[in-house]
């Protein structure tokens, strides 16, 4: 069982969506500068894009990789914006923040969309997605979001996928917290496009995001974006012509991209990394909830990306100090985005591994310990939320 | 006279417009990772907000800084797509590359636009924006680009900001490479915006920009965005709230930039930073004109930015091959964006001084002897265009 070196510069862990901890190495690619107009950056950016189309496997050819500066939600918006056509419409399935906030974009971009809001986790499941498409003609793409990170779910965009493609609709998918890490069998799920960024499975630095999507769907959306920046066909066209990007690149986030890949490679792919990220929570999950915590979800929703806890119901719990007791251990946690209870979330992912993970059960044994909190059990309120799960 | 570490990992220096080569220390500060909710990440973003607004001076107190993740063009679009209401238009001053991609930014938004096209490097007059402006009532905001870096030229942003001001309409500015170097007085210049970003004059590496704004125009400019990860009233709301970037920041890159601020204030300041960069280009000019080259600007056009060289008339010049014969002796330069002599540019900007300009001279030579190019000067095209400059 390998180990990985701990945050060499002594910094917490971070157990988060992402940015997270990534590889000392990761972040040493970064101790040069390269000029972006140079034949040697220019191979970079090819390399990149050749191995993340690699992660497709036999579907890469149909598909191009089109890297794009900004965070995520900058590539969720280009995705929406290039792919949609202007009198097109979007049915959004949204189960937390980051479904709210394409709906939201669909705003900014004033084009048609047909929000369904399941709140705060409850997955949105084929059939209904099958009774929308069925009852509104208008709708051309549907946009599923892969692992809700704002709860930690899983959706099922396999069951979407197949309601999509029997429907004659798009899929656009937001797989930022999950590609990667979790499988999309292209054969499944041929979706039309599909974002993620650097930051997240990949355990990359933040600074710029991608896009793959079908070569067909590019070259047919040229004049569709409202923004130049965020325009993907004007992007690839010049990439495809220059080999550059076409504004200024972040470089140094693109090095350690290079050195991030690499090391995937060498964990055996989407399957290690899975495979790591898996038992990190399956650690994780079993010893938070031998101290007495409950997950949102039930087992077969939860991801290997971030888990939800409910807070203890125990007034002596109070989460900015449960934070700061965590962090004085060398561990960042992440704040709750639960509307109806209190929560936290733990995340599995970036570089550290199950002997990490137990460390993090201690530490927040610890701290309950520190605070008084003798049990770690939620309000009834939280069970009975989660009881809609079942239902 | 200060003698600057050569790049320590052996890589050429960046004689370009950005990315450019930076301090080994300012790329160290990348070699740990930050959570972005934590503390100590606002803390950093804090600081930065703070910092850059400092180098407004006292006029600080009526401006707010925004940062904003992606390439420098995210920024100028997020400006123009926030502080231009729908109905607004826009008189776009334009020079060069840059200027032309503002106007192209506005046929995305849809909203009018005026574009006075100069040509490749002729600046714009007060007296044409006075006339203009007289003329045209409609026109809202005037849009100057500070240095036009695919020239080089330091356009007049003093007397566009007099006419503007004088026919009670807004400027906006793309200081994008001369922010930070090249001073700008509030009092005589009291712009509404201007943008910049991380990887010019402040000497940082590249993954955002920022919006440096009068509070009030901020505040005035809710619902005006046309996207929204470029929204800036959104950016500050959620920043002035939360102390957080709305989305995932380029933690590494805004780790790098703090120490670059810092390097920069040791230097003294925008006047400190601005001196170097202007014997940076003395010398390397003075050497180059030695050479036999002859400079597109006179010399009271020439920014300490980048200087745009005519390609000799020598028909054995072949510019990959200068390229290539440059960089294998350790500097990176860049080609031209004339449309009607052929041209190359020389960067003055980047952790370097005098003594590597020097060698830069030295370089060019050696290359030309090796090209077998016995003189510099250019064809008698390239002359007969200049004179366009004193007409
Ligand atoms: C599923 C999902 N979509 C979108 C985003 C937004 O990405 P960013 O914060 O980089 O803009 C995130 C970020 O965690 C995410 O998890
Ligand atoms: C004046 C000016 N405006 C805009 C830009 C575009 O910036 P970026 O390449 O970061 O998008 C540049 C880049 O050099 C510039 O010099």
């Amino acid at each position: 069982m390998t180990q990985f070196e701990p945050p060499r510069m002594g910094e917490p862990y971070l157990l988060t969506p992402g940015p997270l901890t990534t590889a000392y190495e990761v972040k040493e690619a970064m101790l040069r500068d390269w000029g972006s107009w140079d034949g040697d950056f220019r191979a970079m950016t090819a390399s990149l894009r050749a191995q993340l189309l690699g992660l497709l496997g036999d579907a890469a050819t149909e598909y191009d990789c089109v890297p794009l500066q900004g965070s995520g939600s900058y590539c969720v918006e280009a995705m929406l914006g290039s792919f949609v056509p202007k009198d097109g419409k979007v049915l959004v399935l949204a189960n937390g923040a980051y479904g709210l906030r394409a709906a939201k974009t669909m705003d900014y971009l004033g084009r048609a969309c047909h929000l369904l809001d399941k709140g705060d986790y409850l997955p949105p499941r084929g059939a209904e997605v099958a009774a929308i498409l069925a009852n509104d003609p208008a709708i051309t793409h549907v946009l599923a979001i892969h692992c809700e990170t704002s709860s930690g779910i899983l959706n099922p965009v396999e069951e979407i996928a197949e309601a999509t493609f029997a429907a004659g609709r798009k899929l656009l998918i937001d797989s930022m917290s999950a590609f990667g890490a979790v499988e999309i069998d292209v054969a499944k799920v041929p979706f039309q496009a599909l974002v993620s960024s650097a930051n997240k499975c990949i355990e990359g630095v933040p600074g710029f995001g991608f896009v793959l999507a079908r070569k067909e769907e590019i070259a047919a959306s040229k004049g569709n974006s409202h923004s130049l920046s965020l325009d993907i066909h004007a992007q690839w066209d010049y990439m495809e012509k220059s080999g550059q990007w076409r504004f200024t690149p972040p470089t140094h986030a693109v090095a350690a991209f290079l050195k991030a890949l690499e090391m995937h490679a060498e964990e055996g792919g989407v399957k290690g990394r899975g495979a790591r990220y898996t038992r990190n929570r399956d650690v994780m999950v079993a010893g938070m909830r031998a101290l007495g915590f409950e997950t949102l979800l039930e087992d077969r929703w939860l991801s290997p990306i971030i888990v939800t806890f409910f807070n203890p119901a125990d007034p002596k719990f109070d989460f900015t100090r449960f934070y700061d007791l965590m962090k004085a251990q060398g561990f960042i946690i992440y704040p709750g985005k639960l509307t109806v209870v209190d929560s936290f979330r733990v995340g599995c992912i970036g570089r550290m591994d199950e002997h990490v993970m137990t460390r993090v059960v201690a530490a927040a044994k610890s701290a309950l310990d520190t605070m008084g909190v003798a049990s770690a059990a939620p309000p009834a309120a939280a069970l009975e939320e989660r009881k809609k799960l079942a239902a």
